[in-house]
């Protein structure tokens, strides 16, 4: 267990590395706000760093976020070991800690993309798209390699809940039964995308959301999102 | 009653301290004027700091505002404390004012959003919307804490009048009507959105902008805003 | 008549001061590239000063204009004092100069706005907007201070001709029989704006340009964009 | 055949001059990125300077590319004189050596462009404008100087392959049979355009994407995208 001393330890998220999981995760939040996609506090991110899980916090304007303000919980031990004690942890960890758990996750990607909500709007039980190029920048991870052209990727759709650490149990079964995704849609809420390493994380929820945009486009047009092969 | 040299002391509003209320206002109003939201001189913004209401001018381009544009107004007394002799006061301040005395407000954001112009071209007397998980970024005012994902936001909606002083009487009107409401939206105009704090004014103005453009995406799916559960 | 050396002169773009005419086309170039206002060379501007016309060249790349790409022209000869060798100027010249001589403009500028593009596929001989309060940004020019919320906009569309100097004679005739518009349509062109000062004329095509984006959603759903008052 | 030493070569890429191509790749993509056309390592961009091809490589984050990442090919003996020892080569590269050949062209883009898909999606074999006024930005290659308002660009549309690589017969095939067109589209892909030097492929890029978001609008409002003159 962790000391209070260890808990304000600012060691943990200062670094004049630009790559720092503490330093990546502003930057990212900083983009991410540029993008819609966690407008007036909405969303998140975590990195982990072996056991070392970097998480962003609750209730804060992401966009102007400082190393500082960032959560670290050991993994084995799932306690912080570092926790600011003005700030209120994410009520996404629990979620984040599945994408690590189940799919040994480098990074996790939590946003309220409207492209998100639209598409959980506009599809039932699963997002699906295929024969886009598009498709080709996201991994099959049941086989080694990315997916092809014709693939069609499926992205499972699980129901909202009040308290957003309630979806951790739908979640994890989704995870559990869509062996091949990188993603979870949550309908009228948003997007959880996790990756190998954090690069991959932010690779693969651009493509994601870039596919979530075409597919209502071609939604609007009539065009179906599955195309015969 | 201030002096001439009171009106022009330029200490009211020059400070290197970057959320100072003078800097706070510029600085918003060029993330404002990006998103556009004060377009062509539109809009605006007041800051509540105690007894002392600070206010973007009239008919500036809100993106080139520098802090010695700032009016100041005792919140007490009613008048300036510093007027920029080459300026117009906001049009606005009667209805900022509203904000400050009935509901105690820290600050007032005015925009000319279209997804606000646009949603009272589609809904009647209030615009509504419900289960959207960024509802929650928003207060519920009438009870502590902040509102639930299946909570229905109401936000109503008055009619425009040829000059911007005039909408005084019906803004107060629909702010005691609708004592859950931290915002008002004005028929073909835009909206006023109001805080706490500064910080809290800015996060509910982006969230509520992230629902009307949502609602006017979901109308044209016919899709409706307001959930059955 | 200007002498070569004149004509190779710096000193009339070369300037530290922000606001210097030179300075100002650069500056708001760049921000109309953001906007997509002049993609791939297209659109441009034009302020005058006093007798000093000055003017972007044609055919260059908006965005990376620099002060010694500018033109000038002598208002009263006709005739330009500088004239950089490599570039060629714009074929808006003529154009703009019917602003400045029938409506003596401040400044003149012209984009390929999508917005005014499809307004004009949208529109018969006129684009016409009421009743919404962006519209109290613009001037009545016939009588003294700006349009009332409630004031029907009228802006012109005349049609393109192969030659963009061709335009003259029908945007003279435009503007003679439109006297208190402060715009043009071109139809599947663009739009010439003016105002009596560089801001001003930057002001109104923000408040245009916010209109006729605001008309062509309206069009989509069928809402007139004029209202019976 | 180069050696090793020369494959690891910084000097072919390392330069203070803003527009050496390595520099002009990097900050294109970083341009293209904030477009949306380069998103989740899609898309790319070569330039030639005489015998020597500039290459993007494949699958890194485009926006974050340094001068380092570049691939250096000669033209005439088609190997490579740079090569990143931890980076791929681009699966573009033959479509880009298409470009160079077929057409001597001096800098070749490909993008994602959503506009570019969703035309691909609207119109069959080619996409077709005319009469707006921004095809003037465009050549007419098979004769000097470039296109009129009125003429009409004609865009041809190939099938797209598993791998990009398989594009390259196709492409070659388009190329010739449409010796005015500057551009290919690639269905359900994206764009390749080339023009005689970097700037005017960025020109032509910018101009084209411009008429093909145009075009999908006019689309939407049933107004043909080719007019009857």
């Amino acid at each position: 267990m962790s000391s209070t001393a260890t808990l304000r330890s600012d060691a943990l998220v200062l670094s004049s590395d630009p790559i720092h999981p503490a330093n990546l995760i502003c930057e990212f939040c900083r983009m991410f706000y540029q993008n819609g996609w966690v407008t007036g506090t909405g969303g998140g991110i975590s990195i982990r760093d072996e056991d070392k899980i970097y998480l962003a916090p609750s209730g804060v304007q992401k966009e102007r976020m400082i190393p500082e303000n960032i959560f670290v919980m050991s993994f084995k031990s799932q306690e912080y070991i570092r926790r600011p004690l003005s700030l209120k942890p994410s009520a996404c960890t629990p979620l984040f800690m599945a994408a690590y758990s189940i799919r040994n996750a480098g990074a996790c990607i939590h946003t309220h993309s409207q492209n998100a909500v639209m598409c959980t709007l506009l599809f039932d039980e699963v997002f699906e798209i295929s024969s886009i190029e598009q498709i080709k920048a996201l991994p099959r991870i049941t086989r080694p390699g990315n997916m092809w052209y014709s693939d069609k990727l499926v992205i499972p759709i699980i129901e909202n809940t009040e308290r957003e650490e309630e979806l951790e149990s739908s979640l994890r079964v989704a995870i559990e039964k869509y062996p091949s995704a990188t993603a979870v849609l949550v309908r009228r809420h948003g997007i959880y995308v996790w990756g190998e390493t954090t690069w991959k994380a932010k690779i693969y929820n651009e493509a994601i959301d870039y596919l979530l945009e075409l597919a209502i486009k071609m939604k609007q047009l009539g065009i179906p999102t599955v195309k015969d092969v």
